[in-house]
């Protein structure tokens, strides 16, 4: 079920932090990824609201097999594989898609959280032209960083190792420092890295 | 049920019909709409494996209650109220946002088919520099347009009448013959609009 958590905006409107969030993970509601996920929601939400850029998160792709319509419920759907990543939209006319990521290590990030179907995906996104990263999460830590697609492409296909070391990420990647209000500020990085 | 008619490309590559297709919609399958649906999928599908662009139909939103971990069979879920449009992607790094609607009427297109949320969905990505247009079909006629949304979002918000008459969209639109590959090769008209 969901958790509706409320809490006001500065400027008074109500807002509900499960708002964007996707289906499927609010029945894992609680974990690690699930707080991640809530957090950049709560900043794409912010995003909208202050006109800032317009991100979505993608709904969970789901195979419909039965529908009750005289009560309009799906009553038999499976969870379809995912091919793409959780979020696109647009921010100064520029296409950009993204995946958010987070592990519980303190020093490295495993690539078995990554699929190979989502870098395939954002290897077309670069092609076409569009702004491709990853949010990583290290939740122990708590500490965030945005990093170019092509980085981690480059890591996934070369793979010398099964896992990035943080040092690494830290080396090339970009630290996002945790806010209250945005939480994760991510588009101040894309903005000094493609408009400047 | 999903009918897969399968079908070969000249380059020896299978297909499925229904591979991009919207599932709640497969559920009416057959109707005017899913019909013009499942072309722009083939036609976005086309684009994919041809790498001129990528463009994705976004997943029905599920509100998920009830899923059966033992057999992985969601049992219980609601159709979400749908907050943006059908289609969105990347051309040659801009963001593109479109809706696909068809109508069986002969003379005009119903500004009941459009959504509020969906008129206001489209200003934004107006605003923050995206390309954002519809595609209207005439089914019966077998004519369709590529409008701007801008267009479309001023009649809407007027209202001086309920419909667009045809001559207006063939005045003010731009008309997409159909072919047998692509289907409908609507990239072409965006290509002249926002690139040359």
């Amino acid at each position: 079920m969901i958790n509706n958590k409320s809490m006001n905006y500065p400027n008074g409107k109500k807002f509900n932090e499960n708002i964007v969030s996707n289906n499927k993970k609010i029945i894992n509601s609680g974990n690690r990824g699930m707080k991640f996920e809530n957090d950049i929601n709560i900043t794409n939400d912010y995003y909208l609201r202050n006109g800032i850029c317009l991100i979505y998160k993608r709904p969970t792709p789901v195979n419909i097999v039965h529908v009750d319509y005289t009560r309009n419920i799906i009553t038999e759907a499976y969870f379809e594989k995912e091919s793409t990543t959780d979020y696109n939209g647009v921010y100064k006319g520029k296409y950009i898609d993204f995946e958010a990521k987070s592990t519980k290590l303190k020093t490295s990030f495993p690539l078995s959280n990554i699929f190979k179907h989502q870098i395939e995906h954002l290897k077309k996104v670069i092609k076409h032209g569009g702004i491709a990263f990853f949010l990583i999460n290290f939740s122990t830590l708590d500490k965030t960083y945005l990093l170019q697609a092509s980085y981690i492409i480059n890591f996934y296909e070369t793979r010398d190792r099964e896992s990035i070391p943080l040092e690494e990420i830290a080396k090339n990647g970009y630290e996002i420092n945790k806010g209250y209000i945005p939480r994760y500020d991510y588009i101040k990085i894309i903005d000094k890295l493609y408009f400047k």
